[in-house]
């Protein structure tokens, strides 16, 4: 048999279940409260914000497993099964014994994961009656594929987009107005959310949390209009399983099993759908792979944030989420990967980072640059800004691998390409990028405001 | 069974074998002559000027199958096969009988066709032991393959980027740039071609014509240098039979053949490439599809041009090439569809079209645009200008078929996305964008200056 490069499924072998972690978790993720009453949040309390089978698979931590609905296995069919590749010529570059595999989310049409969960949330915000939706973005890779998926399901959409990502990545705004959504850079005049922070920080650039305040206050104001987020939350990482539940039956194909597996880390949702798949085999103790969410080191929540309640918005509109947080009013630096510019992770990553299921790095931005160099010049792709986390990671463990010589199978997200981000392909090629510091100083002081 | 998108084929399914159509054809393509000595070129003419095996390539005239070398099929495997696609949702929005299929060659990791003939044109230049080779290109999307494929065999390269693209298309020149490659606008000060033209038209915006003429005086300057290109040529036009030879057995999958056979068109290689493997079935008389090269309205040289011996570039540095022609001074006007630039054909395709075994049609900008939107709200790939120019042939065709009331298959090659062409979105949203007309008188004039 000839030497494969990539592991392809056909169209078939697409799921037709998420798989829901949360079901077999020894210690569940605590709940989120009710910022007012400390109730815990029960479906319907979500109602008001999402549509009622996002707001069920929210709370769900009985079901192991959540049919697809046929209408979005079909809409998946555009793009996924996506590649599994074996990073041959990376491997050659770094003389490694390692074996290194990467799943190629980048192949969508706006050349990232994001469709994988914005393609249900659409989907079943239609089927609730819902007319329209907002949303936030922060590079704009969920942004793009919000704005596709609304248009594929006949909703309006209106995104808030990150200023400083506004203005660092044109082309991905053009992209949703191409697809049909309105986009407005934030902080913006338009909500009482962005007036304030605008008044208080006159050039403030923006964050997430930003974002998703005025995004949120958007959609409360807005007749037969809901709101969407595309990480953070548990439906949305129930969503992305898809990426490792493929990559399982590719990682069969090719006659290996991963010891590593690794995403880059925002919110959480492709290191959670790239993981959560081969964890589970982790938690009946069938098998022990390490799991490694790659975060900015100017951004370093699990790494450097604490456990707690917080807020998953910078206003406090969202209910209390129990996270590793740098706290919801932590302004980030402006880095270009500017979807992991998110000052909380996930409730599911964070209670299993406690619980030891999962490791954190935190990484500065000129080595992803030069990683994401790297594989560009190797297998071709030019990686997102926030992908190079994943890969620095990966070439680190294959180092490591080296210097003890031990073969080892290495996993990564790709979550997406850099097309629309040369602009920071150019400054670090010029020289011009830095690495961006936080201080403990810093952490504590926003945390203390929390 | 369930219903398919996608037609996919396996690594294994990679051709082994170019279609080299010159062999099949009833009156082959008059051969190129040397401009001083009018005598046929012959492979060792072109030794100066390609790797030797690319040289005898370009002349052979007798042998159908054509071995791709195993390094090549190799590289193949970062992207290939590509998907055939059929456009559902397409035809959905048209309301229209026709089965749309689309050759998906925009999943290579810059985004077009153009690595099929890169890889190659790299590989028998290492052979050879050149070590710099020189190229021009017009979007970008030929300099961006060529600069990954120089990587990748160890080679230096030089890119003369046209300078409408440059400015317009900066992305392209930052991935050329992350590939390793040197890139230059053209015209530029760096060739006594460049300069000549800078001095007698100091706006001048370039063209591909006067890139090829600074890039051939580059590589015939420097030691151990050859040139390539990305298109107009046989040997170019073959490597990229490819996309046609897959696209053949992927039809076989979805159980029909196409009547029709849609590329756009700037010097022939995606049509060619699409094209040829379906034509030497009409050529038997065993199959009876038509084939429609796509071009500009402002860029005529299929529909209004001549056929007749003229210079590939503006300067006159190569061989003569009996083509249909605008001439080689003429100047296109500066529409997005950087790629489509271009005065001439193929000598395959103008000997093609003499004898009427292909078509060609002419589009307007708008039309183009307003086909490429419909498509990315439908299908949810933004395409390149360039091939939305086949979309909008292709979109003509199935609304014709619903006139008629006829089924119709039609397969058209996407030949790249524009994820970094989209400023000129922006632009045709906004309403800035105009059609470029050119007049009869303009083209008589450049033709008479031949």
């Amino acid at each position: 048999m000839e030497k494969r490069k990539k592991f392809m499924l056909s169209e078939a072998d697409i799921p037709t279940q998420w798989y829901n972690i949360t079901a077999e978790m020894a210690n569940k993720p605590q709940p989120m409260l009710n910022p007012q009453t400390k109730e815990p949040i029960k479906a319907e309390d979500l109602f008001p914000l999402f549509a009622e089978e996002l707001s069920r698979q929210e709370v769900n931590q009985t079901d192991p497993w959540i049919d697809i609905p046929e209408a979005v296995r079909e809409k998946y069919k555009i793009y996924r099964p996506t590649p599994l590749v074996r990073a041959t010529e990376l491997e050659k570059a770094l003389d490694t014994p390692a074996h290194i595999y990467f799943k190629n989310e980048s192949v969508s049409p706006m050349g990232s994961h994001k469709l994988n969960s914005a393609l249900p949330q659409a989907y079943y915000n239609k089927l609730d009656g819902t007319t329209n939706l907002t949303t936030e973005t922060g590079a704009g890779q969920w942004g793009t594929a919000m704005a596709f998926a609304a248009k594929t399901f006949g909703l309006e959409l209106a995104v808030y987009m990150v200023k400083i990502s506004y203005e660092q990545k044109p082309y991905r705004r053009s992209l949703m107005q191409t697809w049909g959504a309105q986009v407005i850079a934030s902080p913006s005049m338009s909500t009482k959310a962005g007036r304030k922070i605008i008044t208080d920080h006159p050039n403030y650039q923006g964050s997430l949390g930003t974002a998703i305040s005025e995004a949120i206050e958007l959609a409360m104001q807005t007749p037969n209009c809901k709101y969407a987020l595309g990480s953070v939350l548990n439906h949305v990482a129930l969503h992305q399983t898809i990426i490792g539940l493929e990559a399982e039956k590719q990682m069969e194909m090719a006659e290996e099993y991963p010891d590593v597996v690794i995403g880059c880390f925002g919110g959480g949702s492709n290191f959670s759908g790239i993981s959560f798949p081969f964890l589970r085999h982790n938690m009946t103790g069938e098998k022990h792979t390490r799991f490694i969410a790659a975060e900015p080191a100017s951004c370093p929540k699990l790494t450097r944030g604490r456990f707690q309640y917080d807020f998953g918005d910078e206003t406090g509109y969202t209910p209390l989420i129990p996270m590793f947080t740098l706290g919801h009013k932590f302004a980030p630096a402006n880095i270009h990967a500017g979807g992991l510019r998110y000052h909380g992770a996930g409730s599911i990553v964070s209670q299993l980072l406690r619980d030891g299921l999962v490791e954190a790095t935190a990484i500065r931005q000129l080595e992803t640059f030069e990683a994401g160099v790297l594989f560009a010049q190797t297998e071709g792709i030019v990686p997102a800004p926030e992908s190079t986390h994943a890969i620095a990671t990966a070439i680190r463990e294959a180092q490591q691998a080296k210097e003890e010589g031990k073969k080892k199978v290495i996993l990564f997200n790709l979550s997406g390409h850099g097309l629309i981000d040369m602009s920071a392909y150019d400054q670090y090629l010029a020289g011009d990028l830095t690495n961006h510091e936080v201080t403990d100083e810093e952490i504590d002081k926003v945390l203390a405001e929390n």
